[in-house]
């Protein structure tokens, strides 16, 4: 089944002790479409400036994304400019043009309303609230977010948090939404905000799950060298919705094989800058690093 | 089958930001051999001084733990004294007192020398050394280490490495030993240093194992609230080799369920100060975490 993939589309300008990579192709819509595309079919929603390189819309189409809702404006795409420090560990925001962003408005086409499986990737929590507004009933609806938004949408997010059935957050998010350091009061706080399922991310140690049936813990994939951690998150969650759809049914059976599923191709992100190493991964070699995640994971 | 641990046997003054807890029961040997003492008999080498309080005694006793081989010498008990950070995740040392220590020998009493499972916990590697040097071919030989001997006893411990089965450290020592950041180079070097298996901990992330049959990762069980996380990783490993004894039979085949069985007592350890919570623990609470970690890594 379809996924409908609302985030941002941006160029990402990408800074390390090592190099310097600029325009890349960014922001949370992109890594989170590639992602699901291995899976099945997916639908894009964002918006690009007329300077968003052609080579991207090809890519974006190599992949078999639906880019009927993908809006073109006048202006300058939405631009992140970051850099890294060595172990990759810490980066810091060199600078940010919202562009076209600024005046974004998410328009779902007809097809996409009725989309069973919905990712609202990491992006202003109104503009999440928007597209939902604009759905019939989907089945799944997964939210993503960041500490930005924590910080200044707060409002808009914990009404969103009632609406979404998962909510996808790191570990700093975590104990920033709900001040606990402790994972277990952490979690219970988060699912009174609403959401059925939490999955907390822990870049290199995994990712971890709560649901109606407990804990579930997943590896990451250990990468030999981590060359560009940005976009690994929605990475994540984009394969993880994405292996989700493909297979259908009770989503409550299938969501920890969608977290390794997610993680496998989260480690793919890592090892290149930008989209740079995912746009060249195939399906078998997920499969493989999936197999390779369960094989860790058995007793 | 029995499990052979030598280590340190210590008095532990243990503050935070809460509470003051003088002379602890503690020291590596004492954790460990607690912790091993849940899954079958243990026999435990050290050395206390006469200020070791008789109540200690009486609780090494009550886990059956074979006594033959404590020492008891003149002077005092070596004596450890730290400091925790509210979050517990940060610890200085405030003083350590060798004690009798300082010119500790293990000598082990001649039914110790057939032990076919030895813990060597931390301790001097010349120390461990000593030990296997009046074994008899034990069947698994495992050896926790800690910062300082990396330190300040390198080669010595660089040696006892070719005579081990099994090491294990945490994270920022195997980055201290191999300068590796990346755990898969760490881990490779960490091989090519003589152990056949290498466990890495890294608290409440878990532990990946290494080994011929490739990683494995294992949760730690998640708790309400960390009261004391010191001797966690003593209990790990007493855990872990006292559930391999227990069973018995081919090490590579129960070296991943042992793991969790060091994950479940280890756990236990950090919900009291010292050997508090772990001393009144069963071995049915234990077998239940042991169930919860095993559902928290089923797909």
């Amino acid at each position: 089944m379809s996924v409908l993939v609302v985030g941002s589309t941006a160029l990402d300008s990408i800074k390390t002790p090592v190099s310097e990579n600029p325009r890349l192709l960014g922001g949370s819509a992109s890594h989170a479409a590639v992602a699901a595309s291995f899976f099945g079919p997916v639908k894009m929603v964002g918006v690009v400036g007329d300077d968003f390189p052609k080579k991207y819309i090809t890519l974006y189409k190599k992949h078999k994304i639906d880019l009927e809702g993908l809006q073109m404006a006048q202006g300058q795409t939405f631009h992140w400019s970051g850099e890294y420090e060595l172990n990759m560990n810490k980066r810091r925001t060199l600078e940010t043009v919202l562009g076209v962003f600024e005046t974004f408005t998410p328009h779902l086409p007809k097809a996409h309303k009725e989309s069973p499986y919905v990712l609202l990737a990491n992006i202003a929590p109104s503009l999440q609230h928007h597209v939902l507004d604009q759905m019939s009933k989907p089945k799944f609806v997964v939210a993503d977010t960041m500490d930005l938004w924590l910080n200044i949408a707060l409002a808009d997010l914990l009404k969103l948090l009632k609406r979404v059935d998962a909510f996808v957050l790191n570990d700093s998010e975590a104990h920033l939404l709900t001040k606990e350091t402790n994972i277990l009061p952490a979690l219970k706080k988060i699912h009174k905000l609403g959401p059925k399922y939490v999955i907390i991310k822990k870049g290199e140690h995994g990712s971890i799950l709560s649901g109606p049936s407990g804990l579930f813990t997943a590896p990451a994939y250990p990468i030999k060298c981590v060359i560009d951690p940005t976009g690994a998150g929605d990475s994540f969650v984009g394969g993880l919705l994405g292996y989700l759809a493909s297979v259908g049914g009770d989503v409550e059976r299938n969501l920890r094989r969608a977290i390794v599923h997610g993680s496998a191709v989260a480690s793919f992100c890592c090892e290149g800058f930008g989209l740079n190493r995912t746009t060249r991964v195939t399906r078998k070699q997920i499969n493989d690093r999936v197999r390779e995640l369960e094989r860790m994971m058995k007793l």
